[in-house]
């Protein structure tokens, strides 16, 4: 972590990649609002804004750089494919994108991936590999697939053409709050490889260098948080599950964290309650469908784990692909 | 009905009133966005646009009309509070308006209204009186509690200065699609007084005369369709219930229908498994908490009920109050 308003020139994606990529996606992806909902503003004592990629293509901002890898691929290499691993929202981005290219995508999806996103990931025409997570290396079998096909691999974070297509969201939470004439003092999204918050902290840093860009995780998921404190990647801890299941990352990416290490101020998390808690509070008082994972920022700052007294703070809703029995059961 | 492209001059509001409401409201309601999902448009083969007022502040667009009435309410007047029988979303868009405000609400309400719109209800401070649908006059009840306490009655629709405050949101879809470049050729929204289309007509039609505005209401409970074909005010035949608990007003309003007999086009209706179909739709597809009455116009659409081909088609999610315990039934 460097003096937080001073933004390097040395980094592996510029806002200029993001304004690019915005040019490439904007046909296609929806512009998502930006949200202030009073209830939440009033519950935390500041302003809070929401921007809910839930209501992306495909239900989470995966479109966003997935879309824009698959622009860069050259049409004579378009025939053979993509291939991408994934626990199911870069699935479902992924395979958006190439049904509108017209390309064929192999998705390699663990087996307990929630069923909602293996459907609608086959949904959008893509062919479908399941692996177990404990014991298959899903690298090797994405692999494997790119070269009997052709195909080219999707990475689902780390690297340079996907992040710029995630900072597009931080563009326009960046664009909204001028408009508005107000700067964001905070800014969370939550990370699993760290794509998300590298774009997210790219793009709104070079409008707004004041700007904290914190990063969420679930509690023991929380390797970005250990990272940024080691100055140096480091994996968690955790064994278990998490009810958070597109959070799952066992350590930043090289990339990513070549980003996150330089811009970001700091981590947080939230336990397993309190983004229930947070699914919970969406449905109830917003009226929007947020997975866990997507809640995990929302859940820091409900449980007070931030501090917000009086500052302009801006939270990203990274998705909503959650099955409807889980769903059901939070909410009750 | 008569000519759609000629706005009659002598009608009870103006689209000057709803502009005045714009500014009324503007500090403390939510300028909701306009949504254009594209597994929506793409589902119906057409342009699809969504005004999602779940967004509003308490869950519906209830809180324009009354925030607009509750302001024109004398200073003088105010000590005595105010009184309104609702179902629910009126309730608590009168009792969010009174906190704001300083007033006293008190609200007659059914004692079978949805349990989460009563509790939020007296979560802003209102005192709830339950009433039994049969057998009891809610009107009377009302009354009667204004005579004693020197309230003043906010009527859910039947009131000029409601039904410009639910305009505004009229007024925002005019705004967002002439930003757009796009004229929308058909407005649906749902009706239990009228109140709310007899605003979104108002609104619309002044910006585009040509826009079909349609009425949306339960199978059974189609009293503006009855209305709009007879040429005069008739109430429904409905002898049950439905599960649009917000759309169960017996007959048009007698203000909202000499607007609404004016300016709409027709009436068209979904049946119960539609709205059902419908509210899992918006979870599933749009990430968005609907209530069944405020997914009425979604379900008529999906349900083929409606010409849209290559249209530009608005449809109005007037709230998303619903208890937990239902949506998890609905989109399990």
């Amino acid at each position: 972590m460097t003096d937080q308003t001073q933004v390097p020139q040395s980094l592996p994606v510029t806002s200029a990649d993001v304004d690019a990529a915005a040019k490439v996606i904007a046909p296609f992806a929806v512009r998502t609002p930006l949200l202030s909902p009073s209830v939440l503003s009033e519950r935390v004592g500041a302003r809070v804004f929401l921007k809910p990629e839930l209501l992306q293509r495909t239900g989470s901002f995966k479109f966003r750089g997935a879309f824009n890898k698959l622009s860069s691929i050259p049409m004579s290499a378009r025939g053979g494919g993509v291939v991408a691993f994934s626990s199911g929202n870069h699935a479902q981005g992924v395979a958006a994108a190439a049904k509108i290219l017209n390309m064929q995508a192999t998705i390699v999806m663990p087996a307990d991936a929630p069923l909602s996103k293996r459907e609608r990931t086959k949904g959008y025409g893509a062919e479908v590999v399941l692996y177990e997570r404990a014991g298959e290396d899903r690298e090797a079998i994405a692999g494997e697939i790119a070269r009997k096909r052709g195909a080219t691999i999707v990475p689902p974070y780390d690297d340079p053409l996907v992040i710029a297509g995630q900072g597009t969201l931080g563009r326009e939470i960046a664009e909204d709050m001028a408009a508005l004439g107000l700067a964001p003092d905070i800014v969370v999204a939550p990370a699993s490889g760290g794509g998300l918050i590298a774009g997210v902290a790219t793009a709104v840093k070079a409008r707004f260098p004041q700007a904290a860009i914190i990063v969420a995780e679930p509690e023991e998921y929380n390797d970005h948080g250990l990272s940024l404190r080691a100055g140096h990647r480091e994996a968690h801890h955790a064994t278990g599950r998490t009810i958070c299941d597109a959070l799952m990352a066992a350590i930043p990416g090289k990339i990513t964290f070549s980003i996150n290490s330089q811009l970001l101020a700091q981590g947080v998390t939230a336990s397993e309650d309190e983004v229930r808690a947070a699914v919970a509070f969406a449905y109830r008082e917003l009226k929007l469908v947020v997975e866990p994972g997507g809640a995990v920022g929302l859940a820091a700052l409900l449980a007070g784990r931030i501090d917000v007294q009086g500052k302009n703070v801006v939270i990203v809703l990274s998705g909503g692909n959650v099955d409807a029995d889980l769903f059901a059961r939070l909410v009750a």
